[in-house]
């Protein structure tokens, strides 16, 4: 074959998070430690608690291996809607409910349904990823907002309003498919404010654009902060929730997400059917997974035990890991209340170091401890630290950061 | 929203093969009993072996729960590799083998690497749907070849090389990204001959086309057929082989599939490190299955024996079903020697059904019997009988099959 067998689209197909990866694979092998603080893998400090591998192990030992239906099996289905509907008052239907293999396959299967070439989708920086990924691999044109690093990294409304006005009036509006926020969010771990979100329902029931709210952190935050779904607020709204047994379940590694569209206008109608059928062309999620999650998310009891002390472990090392960060005068952070993220502010200028991408290799080659790049997350001169570890390794991880910054001091 | 969320492309995404079954659950409401055989579903008639199973609770209860490595962990790709080399002699690196959520996962991994809008590839009629919905969902046209149902439903050479040789004329070549084969094949049921494997890699070679091969039945053959992989004979020549744990394991639901690409040359490392990347992207596959069959894989003994036992049963089901349909003047069928599928032609025109998705729809609701209509398969004429049941319910259902025919005859 003379030309490339790739297509255009494939270029864009990689995963900024596991960059620094291979590095560390090298250093690994030469028998030296790497502090990994890159991946937001809670069962790598936690280990996925006994009442879920016992109702996994059940599940295996009857044989639930074959086939199941292709949008979720229904003792699942029927868990989620329960779990809505005991914690945030929302209804919702079978047809609602699409179980994925992760939140990632409920993305590619939003941009497969939803953009055509140069269609648009109004995405928040700060970003997870494979927001940006997967809407490019679909030929999208995303349409950067920001949240506001200034106010804790909130949503902006008066920014917000002042892109769909401009979309509107530019006339792609039409072509904006969907507006897609994280709450609470990775990589900044804001919870956002129900005020603002409210704002932020109206503005997009004004202007017509379908909301997206990923929250696969509901259940995890922390100093005092209030977490509101936006199926509490976009009663009416068309809008489309995406959430999985990944972090508040302690089990990244089984793939259980799921969207949820509670919504019955036109949209979120046609919305909902297509992405069955989505669901139904790869034929099934991990089958005895989802009855481990059926059961799982119906023992209210344990989960409630294992999340508090997974959720208060991880306030005390995000709150350790920020207090060593503030010591260090060529950062700024912000203190996260949400997920397990913290993303300070490097003052490049005050440094020898360039950018995100060569003080993330230099710490790593240097020091072995792994970060990610902000700049992969659309957040240049910022680095993403996963605050999973233990409050001493964290703290000896932040303080070889401060030490490191003192080095390549200008 | 004036105009629709959806994507053009969405339209394609469809299963045919679930088309039935919501008349059948509806049946099943009603306190109907339905026969399935419509599902390629393995583990809804042979529970899934007990050293399997052992295998993956294993793994749960060590707490293989978190992200793997994306490309699969490397134990299971070791045992995929030592699998390769001692059944088919061949030799794969680290970074040939790419694990996926079943086949599924690969094929679309395949085309958006590969299919720009308009680009092709060489997909053989009767197909599994699949091959085409993601072709189609991706943007690409299908140029079709058929296998030949009077040649046993083998390929056949000589039309094969008038397709490459229209194609090159055209200029079409140079943007005919793959020729995909399913060996042995569904919804045929047929295990190509090696001979005419060997003229068919010799035409991917001259014509420079990527050859694919869809091996998932690669160990269910029977009625002393041979199987031959294309990976033993296309040594130098650029190819892929899609294989997994879905059937020869007994184990769909656990979505476990791979894709290995033995070759060296210039596309075929482009092609694999762009395939990584696609597999980054969206983190892993489900982690304990994946220990499970790196242990299940390397547990020869306990395979065979399972394996011995399942093909000599469907054996026994895929002739006595067959037998029974040879008494049938209105139906004309192929004798599979392997997989578990049979693709019987019916005569429509001595019938007063029009075709085979009437024959499937009205089957179903008069007789209780969920086949498949061929066409979903690009098989007109044709319905798809999964010879998995035990034999008595199959030659029960084959039987209410021939006097459904009588019923409707003309």
């Amino acid at each position: 074959m003379d030309v490339s067998i790739l297509s255009k689209r494939s270029a864009f197909a990689h995963n900024s998070i596991l960059e620094e990866e291979k590095v560390a694979e090298s250093l690994i092998k030469r028998g030296i430690k790497v502090i990994e603080i890159n991946r937001g893998d809670p069962p790598a400090y936690f280990p996925t608690p006994k009442y879920t591998i016992d109702a996994y192990i059940k599940a295996l030992r009857e044989r639930k291996t074959g086939y199941s239906r292709d949008s979720g099996v229904m003792p699942l289905v029927k868990a989620i809607s329960n779990r809505y509907k005991k914690k945030y008052g929302i209804s919702l239907k079978t047809d609602d409910v699409i179980v994925t293999a992760g939140v990632s396959e409920a993305l590619l299967f939003i941009n497969t349904a939803t953009i055509n070439p140069g269609d648009n989708a109004i995405i928040f920086r700060p970003f997870y990823n494979q927001y940006l990924t997967q809407l490019k691999i679909s030929g999208g044109v995303p349409v950067y907002e920001n949240y506001d690093e200034a106010n804790g990294w909130d949503l902006n409304p008066e920014s917000i309003k002042k892109t769909l006005k401009s979309l509107k009036n530019s006339g792609r509006l039409k072509r904006t498919k969907y507006m897609l926020i994280t709450n609470p969010n990775n990589p900044t771990g804001t919870v956002l404010s129900r005020k603002v979100l409210e704002e932020v329902v109206d503005l997009a029931n004004e202007y017509g654009v379908f909301l997206i709210s990923d929250e696969i952190y509901d259940e995890i935050y922390y100093n005092k902060a209030k977490f509101t779904s936006l199926s509490q607020l976009a009663k009416g709204v068309p809008h489309m929730i995406l959430n999985g047994a990944s972090k508040d379940f302690d089990s990244t590694g089984f793939r259980i997400g799921y969207m949820l569209l509670p919504e019955s206008d036109k949209t979120s109608e046609e919305l909902k059917s297509k992405l069955a059928e989505f669901a139904s062309v790869r034929l099934c999620v991990n089958t005895p997974a989802q009855y481990a999650f059926a059961e799982s998310m119906s023992n209210e009891k344990e989960h409630n035990k294992e999340i508090k002390h997974m959720v208060s472990e991880i306030e005390s090392r995000v709150n350790a890991a920020v207090k060593v960060l503030k010591e260090n005068e060529k950062i700024r952070v912000v203190e996260p209340n949400g997920a397990f993220y913290i993303l300070p502010r490097v003052d490049f200028k005050s440094l020898k170091i360039k950018d995100d991408r060569e003080f993330v290799d230099r710490f790593l080659k240097e020091e072995y401890v792994m970060l990610s790049r902000g700049s992969g997350f659309g957040a240049d001169s910022h680095v993403r630290v996963v605050a999973l570890p233990p409050k001493d390794i964290l703290e000896y991880a932040m303080d070889k950061l401060n030490r490191f910054c003192d080095k390549y001091s200008k």
